[in-house]
């Protein structure tokens, strides 16, 4: 699995090296700049958006926490925090799973979705200026196709934890 | 500048849509994966890496810390956290800036500089694993210029922050 196990890799390409680089500056600023976007004009942070948008799709508008959580590629308590914003804005509400006593659902309420229908306008705008305008020549599906490969490798690897949890400790 | 300025924007298509997702799901779970990889193999973080090869490529092996901080999209605080990290390790040492006495660079060791090409292996064929070998059908220089885009188009935007600086406060 490791390439000291099978010799040395092949380096990268100067073009390989080009896209790593690119595709590294694009995943640490495009989020911030969404995220700035709906702070600004919305007061609401990508996060809470995402969670908004995420119960919108789904049936009955209510998801599992632990099912959110994944969604959003949170820990349950990073979640939690977020669904306790929102809730204190009556834009979500908590709802016990019938039948299990420790699981619990967040649910969209009429408020939290019209306050999405509210922000989306911002988000598409957002999304459009940092993203979508840049993209004419690109052959979007198969870069689509690309991106979802990584994603599925990635989750395949049993050690990559939820983005909040605690990383593996190590003593510098 | 905002959507609601201009009246609303155009829904996004379906194909845009995708990208938008398999691109937020990707830049959630490609880091890390790389990080998982290096962290397992290595004992070294992502940012610690990604500190260590940008000294490397820079003259005299060094760079300011707000250079550093810059280079990675971190605050300078959190960028010293991880310089103080591979500063005692013997990885990196601190050395005042001639003529500016609040100035202080970052600087590459000979241990700092073989660890990196001990670390590289792990960390090519990570890349190679979660990304490159699913690009096949990508026309990689047009997507490069347009992650390119999406970055500088964002940091034209004043209000986008560093990483881990505070964000814009609000009330839930």
């Amino acid at each position: 699995m490791t390439g000291a196990d099978q010799g040395p890799p092949t380096p990268l390409s100067g073009e390989e090296e080009a896209f790593l680089r690119a595709f590294g500056r694009a995943l640490l600023i495009v989020p911030r700049a969404l995220d700035a976007d709906l702070l600004r004009e919305q007061h609401m942070s990508l996060n809470e958006y995402t969670a908004l948008m995420l119960l919108s799709e789904s049936p009955g508008l209510r998801l599992r926490m632990s099912d959110l959580a994944a969604a959003c590629s949170l820990s349950i308590s990073g979640m939690t925090r977020i669904v306790s914003r929102l809730q204190a804005q009556g834009l979500v509400r908590r709802e016990q799973c019938p039948g299990d006593r420790r699981g619990w659902y967040a649910a969209l309420t009429d408020s939290g979705l019209a306050r999405l229908g509210a922000a989306w306008p911002t988000h598409v705008a957002s999304v459009r200026r940092h993203m979508m305008d840049h993209l004419a020549e690109v052959d979007l599906p198969t870069v689509t196709a690309a991106l979802r490969r990584f994603a599925s490798d990635a989750l395949n690897s049993s050690d990559v934890a939820p983005v909040d949890a605690p990383r593996v400790p190590y003593d510098p």
